[in-house]
């Protein structure tokens, strides 16, 4: 079947298609809701057997401009084959792939409606105590094992040629590493913040340090890396974390997964200033952010450094000093894609709801000049930083 | 015609069936000149017209190890590709390629029988006054172009993609980044050095910079090097400076191509104890060298910059700093790799006519010692380098 964005009953049709999913004469329901930039989201739904399914089809442009700008449907594969890498490595924290149909771009995977996206989660002021070693594990297991240090090295290198994926990375490249720091069209910028805003692209130290930082995503190639791996792509219930969404996956740095993560969680510690009115209650649900940065930083380098102990297959690495000198370089990334990504959510062409959703202008100003502010000095800080309880006071400072 | 290493007569009969190369009726004479490990090299010469050529093709296995250490021959593939991308980028500085062949994993390209391989040629004493602008003009030309900074950047991804070469980097990776640290089957030890090729194998701040390195190499896809830059890949007149067989091309860091030019140079700086033998003559000699390295570094900086400021596509990179950041992270890779290519030809598995040569034993060793003591220091010397100037004052120190 050639390609064609499919209607509903075309999704219901396939569907019935599929081996092993639903019933021969199942009556099955479909609702498109997909609420993202680039897909169709069909959830297919078997009401009188209770079995449901995802099949998300890749569009060949992106909805948030519209149909001017084209992207290749080759990261519905990307996406549909980084999720099975990833689930040989992480069982159970993503979801499980039934079917790829190539000519359609079309992945078919597991329903998680009974999952929550974290982002609203945390909106909401939940609190997921297994987050941070879900996501450690995650993260560790994934990048380890596609790294020079858990994978054979000629292996890894075709792996590499695998996931070659010029145009997601060049949204990246472009909303993160560039539009920010400079007058572009793509910027977003809240009037009352138009100021601080500004003082972006004339701040020649940061300016620097994100240059530096966007070379490494260019030509740094040391682990498969998620590649957008904020709360908006993590579904997650108090005992269940389900990452999502993986097309722009590519050989990158390994901060750069590491730093979304706490980007995010960061981005909500801001935004909390227009949504929980208690100030108690504030400080306790951004004390609980802060512990979940820590957790998440402390709980990935220990289980990252278990897999070296045990799983190394790289005979150098184990070089005296050498695995210091790498997890200290992992926290320097990590703390400087961090900020990265908390910028773009401010002043980008994409912003959070953490911060946007906040209907009052003045609160929602605050939340942002306190997440420019924590994004701006971990971009500062991410070649100097020693521990992870820097960033910590760094984002206590602010609020 | 499916692969079969081809005879002279064969060779013949091919070079015959060449459009627009020799007259219909020529009488071809061949000869098989190969002297390397992993390649039949035939020229193909019409003694009439006085036209020739090379036929070059790749042999499915290393024979430096016999037929036991199969090799891939895609590597004719890559080294086909990777001359035409540098012809076009470094016009007259490489032989231009007539015909690739993938069938039989032949290369047909231009007859450079009228130059001499460089390392013959410096170990004869004779001095190339224009060898540093045109290998610094092939270095910066092909680096920068190829390289985020003066190339489309979602293009450079695909080339990254067309330059994955697993099997030539791993010769690399074991015989420059490992085998010489340690105690392996493949190192090549001088009886009367063994004392200080067993000093490598303990010295833990050389090897963990040894192991930084490697792991530059392993992930930092910065440009398609040559790979393999050393005195006996280039071909070389008075006049003329030709780089050939880069089978071992891939996206790598920048400073693995400056780097093995200036260590080979060095090379031949050491085994000079055992060539010219008159004092003030060796001392002009290796002076003449150490200028070379300064100006192969010297000018290929200044063109590197020129590239820099006249076509450079990257906009990022006119951040201020970022530049000076690039440049002098070059020179500290150059430096490291430089020693990295000097100890491997010491005590690994090949070594150089420069030093392996000398027919006293005693001279080969005190040779020996001054290649081990340089590479050593810019191998220690390499995050901490700020100036060319302290290569030779290394270099200096040990003669």
């Amino acid at each position: 079947m050639s390609y064609h964005p499919l209607t509903e009953e075309q999704a219901i049709a396939y569907a019935r298609g599929l081996e092993n999913v639903f019933a021969a004469n199942a009556e099955l329901q479909s609702r498109e809701i997909g609420d993202g930039n680039l897909n169709l989201v069909f959830h297919i739904s078997d009401p009188a057997s209770g079995k449901s399914i995802i099949m998300k089809q890749a569009l060949p442009y992106a909805k948030v401009v519209g149909e001017s700008w084209p992207l290749t449907l080759d990261r519905a594969r990307i996406e549909s084959e980084a999720l099975i890498i990833e689930e040989s490595l992480a069982p159970g924290l993503v979801p499980h792939v039934y079917k790829y149909d190539a000519e359609l771009a079309l992945t078919v995977m597991e329903d998680l409606s009974d999952h929550v996206i974290m982002r609203r989660g945390l909106i909401e002021g939940n609190k997921y105590p297994l987050f941070a070693g879900h996501i450690s594990e995650f993260m560790a297991n994934t990048l380890f094992f596609t790294s020079d240090l858990g994978m054979n090295q000629q292996q890894k290198k075709l792996r590499v040629g695998q996931f070659i994926n010029p145009e997601l990375c060049k949204i990246t490249e472009d909303l993160i590493f560039d539009d920010p720091y400079t007058d572009s069209p793509n910027n977003n910028i809240h009037e009352l913040i138009r100021a601080d805003a500004a003082a972006l692209t004339t701040d020649t130290e940061l300016k620097l340090e994100v240059a530096l930082l966007r070379e490494k995503f260019l030509t740094q190639g040391q682990a498969l890396l998620h590649g957008d791996l904020h709360t908006g792509s993590i579904f997650i219930t108090t005992e269940s974390t389900k990452v999502i969404d993986p097309e722009f996956a590519y050989y990158g740095p390994m901060g750069f997964d590491i730093g979304a993560v706490i980007a995010n969680l960061l981005l909500n510690y801001a935004g909390q200033e227009g949504w929980i009115k208690d100030e108690a209650g504030r400080a306790d649900y951004r004390a609980y952010l802060l512990d979940t940065v820590k957790d998440v930083w402390e709980q990935f380098e220990a289980k990252f450094g278990a897999l070296w102990d045990q799983h190394l297959v790289d005979r150098i690495a184990h070089t005296p000093g050498y695995k210091e000198s790498y997890m200290k370089r992992l926290l320097q990334d990590t703390i400087g894609y961090a900020g990265c990504k908390m910028v773009r959510r401010i002043v980008g062409l994409a912003h959070v709801a953490d911060i946007e959703k906040i209907s009052d202008g003045e609160t929602r100003a605050r939340a942002e000049r306190i997440a420019l502010a924590i994004g701006t000095s971990l971009i500062k800080l991410n070649r100097k930083a020693e521990s992870i309880d820097e960033v910590l006071a760094i984002a206590s400072r602010q609020v």
